[in-house]
This record gives C-alpha cells, structure tokens and sequence, in this order.
C-alpha cells in the first residue's frame, strides 16, 4: 500500500469519453458549462475533446486557450501517429498540438492482438509509432500523459511487449503512463496485481495513472484497487457516463478516496458541491439522475423500511455509511406503504407541520395507500404529499379550485399542429374563465391557467416549471397505460416537485400543474408571513 | 486465493431486500412470477419475504410451500427474538417457523454501537438473543443461515465482539454464517482482509457467506473479494435492485464469478438466459431496465464511436470482455452523428435493407442527422429508422398515410375525464375517416387508427403496443418542453420499437403509433411473402 497521505491527482474525461454513452451528446455551451463546474469542483485535469475528430472540440479548445481557471488544466486528447505517416505530417498529431493545450494526451495500443489485428503493423512497428508520436508531442513543448489502451488485456496476453510499450513512451518522454482497462472486464485483483508490478518496475521514475471502465460492474473498485498500488493520476468521468456500461464514476471515486481512504483530492468545500455537480452534469445531460447512485443520488440517504427508519431515529448514523452533508446529499425519510404511521409522522414534522391528533395520522395514511394504489407516489415529490396532508384539515383554505378544463390537439393538411386549452377556476367568490394556447396540450394549459390566475396572484409569474416527466406505470398496457406526471417547479427561491396520475396523461399533467401553481402560491404567501387566500377577495 | 473450482451457492433476496427500492413493492402475483423465474435460472436459494411483516409474505410462503421447484429451496426471513422475549413466545420467531420453509435466515446484530445504541441491551444480552433465536430455530427442525447484519463495521469497531456473535450463532447451531456489509460503506481490501480472518478462524467448521450494499458503488467487487477469500454462499438480487444505492446486483456477479474466475455457480444454458431474467425482472418491478448495465444491459455491448465500431468488423473481440452471447445479451452498431457513413452502411446492411449507391447513404446519414437536431433517437428505435431509409426510396409504397387527426381531452364537473380522436388516413387510392375515444388522447388515437385500418388489414388486431415511454428531451423548457415518445410493440411473432419527437406530445406519440402500425404491417407482410400495398385496392 502506498502512503496513505499521498496526493492523487483527478483526470476528468466527461467531455470526451463520456460522451462515448449511448444518447449522449453536448454542444459546445454544454461543454464550456461542464468545464466551468469541474473547475470548481477541483479537478486537477479536464480532458476536453478529441480535437481531430470534430469541429466543436476544436471551437471548445480555441475558447479554452482564452478562458481562465481557477484549478484546471484543460488537455487534448488524441490518437498516435497514422501507421504510414511521419509524425511531422500526421493532420491528427497536428491538430493536437494546434488544440494550444499545455497537455496532451495520446492513446496507443499495447495488447500484441490489437497491434496485429486492429492496426495491422507487427509489433516493433507499433513501437516506433509509440516512440515517434511521444518523442514528437514533446518536441512542440507540450507534457504527455500516454494512455496505454487495452493495457490490461494486453498485459495478460503477452506481458513483455505491453511492458515494451510503456518503456518506449516513458524513454520517449512521457510524463504519465496511464494504464487503461479498455474493454472494462478485468477483475480487481487483477488490477491490484498489475499495476503492483508496474509500479515496481518503473513508479520510481514516472507517474503511474488508471482510467477503467464498468463491463463487469467493477470500474470504481478497480480504480482504488489501482491507487493502493501505486497509481496517483485517477481518470473518470461525472456520473460514470461512458460508452457501454460507462467508465470509472468520479462522484463515487473522489468520495472513497477522500473519506475512505484518507486520500485528499479537493477541498471540504468542493467535496460538499460533489451531488450538485453530479445533478448539474445530468442536467446538461439531459438524463434523468439514477437516483441510486452512491453517495451523490436522491436515493443513497433514504429510508424506506419501517424498521430502518426508526433505528436513524435512534442513531444517525446507525444505518448510513458517512453523513452525507460532508457529499452535499441529505437523508430522507420515505413516505410509502412499507413505513407504516410512524415514518409519516416523522415526514410531517419534517414538513413543519403538525397532526392534531392519531386520527388524523391514520388518516394521512390511509390516504397514501389509496392514492398510491391509483399510480400516486409522493416519494419524489413532496409539494404534492404537503397538499394532501394540507387538504385533510378541514380548514384549509385553497389559494383556487379547479372547475372545468378542455384541451384541443389538432393537425390539418398543411398546417403546424395546433394546441388550445379552456380552463374554469373559482379563486374565492369568483368564477374566471379563460383560453390559451401553446405548442402542446400542456403547455397550452399551463399558460391558460396562468393567465386565470394572474390577476389574482400577479405572482404566478415568477413561477417556472424548470421540469416536466413523465413515466408510465403498467407499461403492459400500450397507450391505455396509468402514466404518472411529474412537474418540477421554481419561483427563484424555493423549488419544488408535484405529481398526478391517471390513465390520461392530460388530467395527470393537469393535477401536477394545479398542484405546482398551488403550493407555489401557498409557499410565497408564507414568505411574506401572509395567508394564501387572497385579502382582497375576502 | 480458494481453489477455482469450488461452488458457490446464489442466494437470491430481491423478494425481500430488493423491494426496499425507493418506488419497488411486488403483488403475490409479481413474487410468484420472480421466484419461478430464479428457480428455471439455476438459483440456489430464494429468500421470500418476511413473513412477520406482512400478510402478503405469508401468502407467498403458503404458495410456496405447494410449488414444486427445480433447483430453488425457499427461505424465509426475519429478526431474531425481541429483547424481553422468550423465544418460544416470540411472535416474529414464530411467523418464520409458520412460514414452513426448510431453511431460515435470521437477521442479528453483530456491532457493539447497534447492540448498545439501537437495540439498547448490553453486549452479553445480545449474544443470548442470538444463541437463542439461533437454537430455538435449530430445535424446530430448520436450517438456519445467520445473517450478521453490520459485521464489518462491527468487526472494525470491535473484532472481538463481532467474533463473539459469529461463534455464538455457530455455536447454536447456524448451518452458514453470512456476513453483511449492512450500510454498505466497506472498502474492497477491507472485505478482503476480514473475510479472510473469518474464514482462517471458523471456514473449516462452517459455511461463510457474504450479503453487500452498494453504497460506495463497491458491492461488486466486494463480493468477489469475499469469495476469492473463502465465502462460498452469495447473496444479491437481479439488477441490483435494493434500499438506498441497492445490493449487490446478481446479474454481474454471477458472469463475473463464473466466466472470470472460473466457479461455476450455473449451467451454460441458465447463464445464456441472465439477459433475459434482468429484463423481465425489471418489466415485473415496471421499473425501466438500465441500460448500462455491466452484461445484460442494452448499451452493454453497444459501440458508438466510428473509430471502435471499425475495429469491431475487423475483429468482433478486440472492443468486447467477453462474447455477449454467453450471457444471452447482443452486440448493437449504433446509429449517430458520431458514427459516420461506415456505422450506418453496416446497420442498414444488418437490417437486411439495401443502399443502391454512396449518394444514398449520404442521403441516409443527411436524414439520421436532420431528424436528431429535431429530437429523435434512433438509438432504441430500429422499426422507425428502417422505415425512414425505406421512404428515402422513391418506389416505396407505405401500407397507408396519414391526412389529418384531431384529439380532444375534457373534463366537466361531475364527469370522468373524456378523450375522443378523429383520424383521417389514405389506403391505396381511398381515404378513410373515422373516430374512436379511449382513457387518454392517445389511446383514443390509437382506437381510432385501428378502426380505420381493420378493414383493409386485418392484421392490426394482431397488433399490440406492449410499451409507452415518454422521455423529455429539453427539460429545462417546463411544459414547453420537447418529447421523445417510444412505443414498443408486438404482434405475437414480431417485436419492434417506434419513436416521434415533438414538442406536442400528442404529436409525438401519433408519429410513433402511426410508425408502429406501418411497421407491423409491412413485416407481416414481409413473412407471408407479399407486397405490403393491399392487392385488393390496387
């Protein structure tokens, strides 16, 4: 094992390996955003793109050259030389060095297999190519981070030649060997061993890095298993996006190795921004956040179990592996069938508010398990839990009520396809009616109701709806499936989440939306210390 | 290291740690289903339920008990006595007992915090439970496997304690220890090192076992660790699926455990079904199957980058850990702007179309590009890319056409929501018009397209949409927002998958439906051998 005190250095390659995964792209103001939040979160590398590949790397590189950054240095990553090309000529080489980064990385082949099946030149050619692209890259000033690819795979076929390579590329100058574990299918003990007899061989003299890939579920456990052997330069990606089952995921990794193995990476700080960051990414993603995720996802914190939730009761962190403030998470109490009256109660205190009495909690419960069996699930979206709770006392007064609605989709020949939607709202005494229209139904009726409220409640206004999902229960049953809806909403001080179910994915879209204009209002008239019935109407 | 040719024993708990899955719960029906499935896999062990938490557990064991099983004995599971309880009296001891399986696995606390803190009895009062709990279970003439709930972190709190526990457990009689990493925080070296402990201690007398969380994204890999140091019973659920970042997912440990290290744990035939076991288990939990996951998910084999995808026709193994047909999943090309004109010569090529000439398949890739910047993915969605190369050729002759539709959704007071559709289509030289209502506008146009296509096709009752997804694309946009809906269907020989994306999501849907219809009858036309234009009309 190495000092434990040691420094790893964090390579991040979400802009370029991880935009490998399946549905993923980002345009180049996803790129400069995601650069920016790495840069804040410390990493000490970002690899930004593939500059011969495309024309948007090379529109982030010339932007990159100009930016400036607090913690990063941004890297070019390329392939060597072609095999009958000098490396003077190679456009691929060149469009490397004109990237203008301070590093570079290359990829080069090292599995005997590859060299002779993929590339196609014998073994002491790919050599050359190793040597000469290296030896190239540092004459035009630049430092070389050479990623060994198929290192592992390579390794266990012919052990000399994937030794040659990393030999070359340090004796032609390379600053970093970074072994990769390409096709992601080797097992951890492997890892440890290999990356032992590397470190012995040539860690005294040049810096050893990993970069894994998830195929056997093993990606994260292989980078550890790299870094207690000697490997100090750690490459991953946010989230663990990656071509196939994706690559080694930085938010898991930073965590182990900073809380687990007393490993710094970054500060405390940037530690605590680590779930924001992953969100972030996922958002500019456009992919929902796998909820499951250690440490960084809504789910890594949250009690379901009846029996779970009263021991975190008892012990924080009876049930929990790390306070999950130290990542930026929280933990949750989950509201569901399985937790019984005693987790609700919990829940509702939660929420600030108060049960006047076991009846009521009862109650509460009772009406969970109905809706819930009608697709409802208030797990993600506690505005519309609130609501519900709120709409048993009896003195509850609404801010509206829904009368009526109607909502139109109509294409003619020739036509774009038209959305109109009616709506009939009581706010107090008063009955408004109103249309609108959108560029779908439920945007249609989003800015329909809007405009029904706004006279009342100019605030509605500042109500965005910043999410809009949709997921279908009984996936059985084609189009005449339950979908449940869920509306994220914010008003640029609070957020919030609302949820409605029914086989009509119209009248779910409608509760999520009355729900979210709902307790928006309600959360704004409690800023501003007043009740959420309207004053003036009274 | 054991000898690699020793057993390990699958141990499946998805009936009852992996329904502590935020939004997971199982009917009787659905754990009937799960467990005939992990019987015909080869599973060794399923633990049913709890069946002193609900009635629902109860009826499963009732169920279970009559079953015949191939390969699977069922084990109940539950807690050991309450503290001021004699076990003989205890009402959760005897709900196991009543259960009427063969073996039973009881949950005891192993760390000294847990003991003091969260059961709040002193640590020789916990020993006496287990010795107890353990004993009295033994005398009812069951197997007993112990499960050790926190055993690592009770081992790096207190080793003795956590020793006392497991010899009193063995002591009592338990025929398998089974150590658990219960919050799911423990390194890889850490299990690796512990279990080999335990074992050098107590492995020659009985059977050790291991039961990890990932929550630091290591479950994996520590289980592997765990048998590599002596464990030989192995206990996870299919996907993963479990409370908080999930269990150890059984669909890579077992391919990991039996192509990688050699141990067979279940015949060739069962592992070729594992992709299929993941899927349905995921289609019961109506839970979408992730998918990259390592082996069995959809993108596990699936090459994008134009430069990987050519060295997988130069040589199938050089980009894959192992063949993806030994674990019954398949390698995909896919379709995307990455990946160039040679990507989708070869995905057309394997879809059986053929490309007249290079100013095609530019036309095809110009149109794959086109249709992306609007939103579509053909990624997950062949049906819809086949039929948009097949309209690039001028002789096509669609089955039918679309003119006009119209779908209104309302609500009245007093009334259930209503959702009727106006369809207008060309068939051959006739246009038919006609209208059907459903649950939603989209089942309504779907009801509406099969009334105006039945009498020239037949066929179209054969035909199913057996799923519906919607995913929003731009999420940042609120109702505004674009969708990409993806219709799955069937019609009892064939299963295809269409998209449409839009921002109208009715829109989007009735391209997907409309896709589906078209593709359906254009392959049963295909099967009987005959143009798909209807001979009658022409």
């Amino acid at each position: 094992m190495n000092d434990p005190k040691q420094q790893v250095e964090l390579y991040d390659t979400t802009l370029r390996d991880g935009v490998q995964r399946e549905g993923l792209s980002f345009s180049l103001e996803d790129k400069i955003k995601i650069a920016r939040k790495l840069d804040g979160l410390g990493v000490r590398y970002i690899e930004g793109g593939f500059p011969g590949s495309n024309p948007r790397d090379q529109e982030f590189f010339a932007w990159a050259q100009r930016a400036s950054w607090q913690h990063a240095t941004i890297v070019a990553f390329g392939a060597s030389r072609y095999k009958d090309h000098r490396a003077e000529e190679d456009p691929n080489l060149r469009a490397l060095v004109a990237a203008g980064t301070e590093v570079v990385a290359i990829v080069c082949k090292n599995s005997a297999l590859h060299v002779r099946e993929v590339l196609g030149v014998d073994l002491p050619a790919n050599l050359e190519i190793i040597g000469d692209s290296v030896a190239f890259l540092r004459r035009q000033g630049k430092r070389v981070f050479y990623d060994a690819e198929h290192f592992f795979d390579g390794w266990k076929l012919d052990r000399d030649y994937a030794r040659a390579c990393l030999r070359t590329a340090f004796g032609a100058g390379a600053d970093c060997l970074v072994l990769c574990d390409t096709n992601g299918g080797t097992l951890t003990s492997e890892v440890a061993e290999i990356v032992r007899a590397v470190y012995d061989e040539l860690g005294s003299a040049v810096q050893i890095g990993i970069h894994t890939h998830n195929d056997a579920e093993l990606a994260v456990a292989n980078t550890l298993a790299a870094v207690q052997n000697g490997a100090t330069h750690v490459q991953g990606t946010i989230n663990g996006y990656g071509e196939r089952c994706g690559n080694a995921n930085l938010c898991a990794v930073i965590p182990n190795l900073q809380l687990k193995l007393g490993i710094p990476c970054v500060s405390e700080e940037q530690l605590r921004s680590l779930t924001e960051v992953s969100r972030f990414v996922s958002e500019v993603a456009n992919l929902h956040p796998d909820p499951h995720m250690a440490y960084v996802g809504a789910s890594a914190f949250a009690h379901k179990a009846g029996y779970h939730a009263d021991a975190m009761r008892k012990h924080t962190l009876s049930y929990q592996h790390i306070a999950p403030e130290l990542v930026g998470n929280q933990a949750r109490i989950l509201v569901s069938e399985l937790s019984g009256k005693g987790a609700i109660a919990t829940k509702v205190e939660q929420l600030g508010l108060r049960l006047g009495s076991p009846a009521q909690a009862r109650q509460v419960a009772e009406r969970v398990k109905q809706l819930e069996s009608r697709g409802y699930q208030f797990e993600g979206a506690e505005a519309s839990f609130e609501l519900m709770v709120r709409r048993l006392d009896p003195d509850y007064a609404p801010p509206f009520e829904l009368v009526d609605f109607f909502v139109l989709a109509e294409t003619r020949e020739g036509r774009e396809m038209l959305s109109e939607a009616m709506v009939k709202i009581r706010v107090g005494h008063h009955v408004l009616h109103t249309a609108g229209e959108g560029n779908g139904p439920v945007n249609a009726l989003d800015n329909a109701l809007r405009k029904a409220l706004h006279s009342t409640y100019p605030h509605v206004d500042e109500i965005r709806l910043t999410d809009y999902k949709v997921r279908v229960i009984d996936e059985g049953s084609g189009t005449a499936a339950s979908v449940r809806v869920l509306i994220d909403s914010s008003d640029g001080v609070d957020t919030w989440t609302t949820v409605g179910s029914s086989t009509n994915i119209i009248e779910a879209s409608w509760t999520a939306l009355a729900d979210s204009f709902e307790y928006g209002l309600l959360r704004a008239a409690r800023r501003a210390q007043q009740p959420a019935t309207p004053q003036h109407l009274g």
